[in-house]
């Protein structure tokens, strides 16, 4: 028989930070503790933090981001490129591109790919509200940013096609060799892309 | 130049996360963007049980076990045996020996160990309270779980020569093959203790 044996507060804790990607059941039980044995430092902030963000962490009506103000600061920032939308399937892709300071353009977040298996149509994701935002007179180009996955793909050829009343030029990532990657490493598909989009040196 | 991309609400919850063991800058950033993208299933959640916590849990006076009402309710437990002090060098030794149900006994969290290089002493650990709960009439038995470490095997000779003046038997956990474990892939340490130490069958 396993007893219970901390606080309630603790199992609790311990419960909900199990949920947490990247966390199980028994990182979570260090996590707890190494939360409550640092009440100064790291509980009483990280209460404040939680409740901050639960507080003011809204989602962008316009593209799908999330920020404490909406529309977001990306899609009110004035010095962003407003004739093209780069589309990504979620806000963890959209702060990779922002971190690589990749593209100064608006974003739009799908909030996932068309999945049949899965049950995900188009209703799901956040299509209709791009559509809507490509027929805008400003906006000349739709970048793809999504996965290079299967579902990805399928995606962005369901964009492309509805996209056709529109006038913009859709666009998609390059395919290639990573930068800093080895050929050794890579895949197939990868090295025949590389290969066909082959650039002068 | 990488640009901050997110509400500093939610760059604040990635910093704190991040100083949680077993999250990096990378999961916590995840781990953010999981929270906050499960406001009612998780972080409305996360912030009610860490204000909680905060609020609720204290460290035992007399143990240094941590719960929500001092003394801890093992203390106050009185199905326990009250003859035994099992000590501890942490809180998530005496969770783990708890969830074995490995004893019955009370505890004793040292808090951590005795380590010169590192500046810890006597002092900074939880020991003259042990020797004053050692004195108490109804004790009869000491058992130092401490782990099986130089720091560990230190601080367990440290307390028995302090213990020589109370009336009571000191004992240590047996060394041998963990259950389940392989032979070849123990040290020669174990396998020397666990022959030495070998049981009829």
């Amino acid at each position: 028989m396993s007893r219970n044996v901390s606080a309630p507060q603790i199992e609790r804790l311990i419960q909900l930070l199990a949920k947490l990607p990247g966390l199980g059941p028994r990182s979570a039980r260090r996590a707890a503790l190494h939360l409550v044995q640092n009440r100064e430092k790291l509980l009483e902030p990280l209460a404040t933090a939680i409740r901050d963000a639960a507080d003011n962490v809204v989602v962008c009506a316009q593209c799908g981001n999330i920020d404490s103000v909406d529309p977001c600061s990306i899609c009110t920032d004035p010095r962003r490129d407003v004739s093209v939308i780069c589309v990504v399937e979620s806000v963890a892709d959209l702060w990779a591109l922002e971190r690589a300071s990749a593209i100064s353009s608006r974003y739009h977040v799908l909030g996932g790919t068309l999945s049949p298996l899965d049950g995900i149509g188009p209703d799901d994701l956040n299509i209709s509200k791009l559509i809507e935002r490509a027929a805008a007179e400003d906006v000349t180009e739709i970048l793809l940013a999504v996965n290079a996955t299967v579902d990805g793909q399928t995606t962005a050829h369901y964009i492309t096609d509805h996209l056709e009343g529109a006038n913009v030029a859709v666009s998609r990532l390059a395919h290639g060799v990573p930068v800093g990657g080895e050929l050794d490493y890579l895949d197939e598909g990868t090295l025949a892309a590389a290969i066909k989009s082959r650039r002068p040196f």
